[in-house]
């Protein structure tokens, strides 16, 4: 079974999906996440989902409870890099992601998680 | 065909390496970084091989590429995340990895790369 890599940079963590992620691929993911921000004591978690073409409800709802575990643990998520096409049909589908915090790309993330904290989280 | 996807943050580019690569793959892969360095002017590229758990020739060739290529772009690069299983199946294959710098993780490889450049290279 694939995982999905954990990326750590300062109090920031960042997820690169790539892979087509399964029910067991998104349990682990959510249990590693969950682990990585107790460990390392992050406040933010960028997830970037540049690669991912296709979304569904699935892949909507994932997001969702990544961003509300993320909460409970005193860290924000921003989920950055979606593609325009994937933007229309999550609205189509009526998937708005509400309480999911969206920004154009990495830096951007990294800036919006800073603005939230009101400090710079790159250190 | 799927592409890994290339993260900026600062002036350093992320590349995590999750996809089994073949042929086709990492020459779009070459390029599309080839592409990115020159458009970004980033001084710098970390490739993350956490869920790469068996590597070949074919893999350590593209990685001295990337680096060779890189540096001509005036860009350095540093490989990250290598599991203990992957460092010595390389040296017991004679693949020592030769003008590829490494770091244990990406934390560790963005400060490698500011060393290189005598200055913090997330900025």
């Amino acid at each position: 079974m694939e995982r999905v890599p954990i990326l750590k940079l300062g109090d920031i963590l960042i997820i690169s999906i790539q892979i087509d992620l399964d029910d067991q691929s998104v349990l682990s993911l959510q249990e590693d996440l969950a682990e990585r921000v107790v460990a390392t004591g992050a406040r933010g978690v960028v997830i970037d989902i540049t690669a991912v073409e296709i979304i569904d409800s699935f892949i909507g709802r994932m997001l969702a409870t990544i961003a509300a575990m993320c909460r409970l643990l005193d860290a924000d998520t921003v989920v950055v890099g979606m593609r325009p096409a994937v933007a229309i049909t999550l609205v189509e589908l009526g998937l708005s992601l509400g309480g999911v915090r969206t920004a154009l790309d990495l830096e951007k993330g990294v800036a919006a998680l800073g603005h939230l904290r009101g400090r710079d989280t790159t250190r």
